[in-house]
């Protein structure tokens, strides 16, 4: 296929996902409200061939996950997707056939996530391939859960299982790991996915909304992730790593290897939601969650000091993590 | 200067320029809400180092840049900027001072336009740096000029002056061109400050939702751009280039070497407003146009038609610029 100009691609490609207000991307800007009664709510994130995804990666994967991790977010602070503005940054060799599986991809996840595309902008890049997304949500008036509200006391939940898209980038690098061969194809494939394919827990909003004091979703590794939560106000907390929620997939390969309890715990792309609850609200809100087929499950308590978060095995030894979670930056 | 971490970047230059609903950039996203009875305005823009800019520019007029191509197409929509969120893609040699520099022009630049930074995200890259503004304004609800509404007999008009920014970007060439020397140093520095120094027309934006039928902003070059605007509709226009507001500068340059005509209404970086209003309009809007101390000069027609639109010199000769503006794709 010939490539096309700039507004060729948007004709082609994006215009028929534009959502209400924008116009068919034939301007230069979007109008958007909020229900009445709510706030909007805005994140940025970026992913960069080579740094958060494998320039290989399925093209359609990457739309997806650059929608996810940012949908993430939005779910992580209580909000209802509505819409996003995308920037694609294109090295000189794009082809054509990328550029349709990215946008396959990417009306896939608009339609999953509940979004409307709203504007962007291409550019030429002369290196690796960037997706920005803003996305924008929705909470009723006042109510986004912020990160650094947790409180001493406070139980610790995450939901969904932990560590599996950690596992499946362990998988899909070039001489896959020895632990390997202790996993089916199934589970293979499954972590696989996991790194692919965030699932940003848009269905625990609501709950998060109800019951929790603080949330942040989980990208960069458990560990590091709940030391930004609590970070700078004198809380700590206490994890019981034998209370984490694992898939069966990881659950088998952790057997196999248990010195993978370290890129679990600390490993990134999980896309689950981290929260403090008030410990009278704990069984409510497990139970709400439960409703929404995403379970949170409790692995700790904030506790207070400046120390950083502690971990223990099972049968009750420290386990040192530390709280360096990945960095892309 | 020792190199931050991310949170570190955040931390020292960022949170202090945070707007409210930002929560100090603590948090991974922020809210914001219009003010009762506007619709908010969405625009986002990103600008690559050896692209739309050359890498060794200021870091300050950089971030300005950043800002000022987004700012100005909220104006030409006749918006009321309110806030950015900011993604930025860093190669590994990126420095302190370099950083230092860019958060100051960022801070003056927030300030100049009147917008809150409410959020962002910071990657590395292994190729040139990106700067990926997204652009947030309001208008009253409904109130949106849209680029695409000019009617055949509406006057055209351009805010301020035409093409000091294709001529900047000329002398900041090595080897600069022969028609240099022409200029005083006033002349050839106030060329290459409008070419580093985009100046979106905010206060033009009332007078457009009061008069314009359609506008946009002139980034790629009033020819190529005003082709855009009446595209697929049937319409073209008449243009008198006689009529093109000059600066002094560029009409000296001009005088000097006639072929720059060529650049002044071809090039690029003009961050003026191009706009149609209606005849019975007209003298209403160049009068408030004026008013905001940024007048509006008519320089042509809407025609009926589906040809490129036509430009003639003072004489009546036709002069083919061609429509091809510049890609930065």
């Amino acid at each position: 296929m010939a490539r096309p100009d700039e507004d060729g691609l948007i004709a082609r490609y994006f215009a028929p996902l534009a959502g209400p207000g924008a116009d068919g991307l034939r301007d230069d800007a979007a109008t958007l409200s909020p229900s009445p009664g709510c706030d909007l709510v805005l994140t940025t994130d970026a992913i960069v061939a080579g740094v958060h995804y494998f320039p290989d990666d399925p093209p359609g994967s990457i739309a997806r996950k650059a929608l996810g991790v940012n949908v993430s977010d939005l779910a992580a602070k209580g909000a209802r997707p509505r819409g996003i503005l995308l920037t694609l940054a294109l090295p000189d060799d794009w082809t054509e056939d990328w550029l349709a599986g990215f946008a396959a991809g990417l009306a896939d996840g608009l339609s999953e996530f509940g979004l409307d595309l709203l504007g962007g902008d291409t550019v030429r890049a002369a290196g690796p391939a960037l997706i920005g997304v803003t996305a924008i949500g929705e909470v009723p008036a006042g109510g986004i859960v912020r990160r650094g509200t947790a409180q001493v006391g406070d139980r610790i939940c995450v939901s969904g299982t932990i560590g599996d898209a950690a596992l499946g980038l362990l998988l899909r690098r070039p001489n896959g790991p020895g632990w390997a061969g202790a996993l089916d194809a199934a589970d293979h494939d499954a972590l696989i996915d996991r790194y692919w394919h965030p699932r940003p827990r848009i269905g625990l909003a609501p709950v998060l909304r109800r019951y929790a004091r603080a949330a942040m979703d989980v990208s960069d590794g458990l560990a590091g992730d709940l030391a930004k939560m609590l970070k700078g106000e004198g809380r700590s907390a206490a994890i019981d790593l034998a209370r984490l929620p694992l898939s069966p997939a990881a659950a088998r390969a952790l057997a196999q290897e248990p010195a993978l309890l370290t890129p679990i715990a600390t490993g990134g792309d999980d896309y689950e939601i981290l929260c403090a609850v008030a410990p009278a609200n704990l069984n409510a809100c497990l139970a709400a969650a439960g409703a929404t087929g995403t379970p949170l499950t409790c692995i700790g308590t904030v506790t207070a000091g400046s120390a950083s978060p502690s971990f223990r095995e099972a049968d009750g030894t420290p386990r040192v993590l530390g709280t360096g979670s990945f960095s892309h930056f």
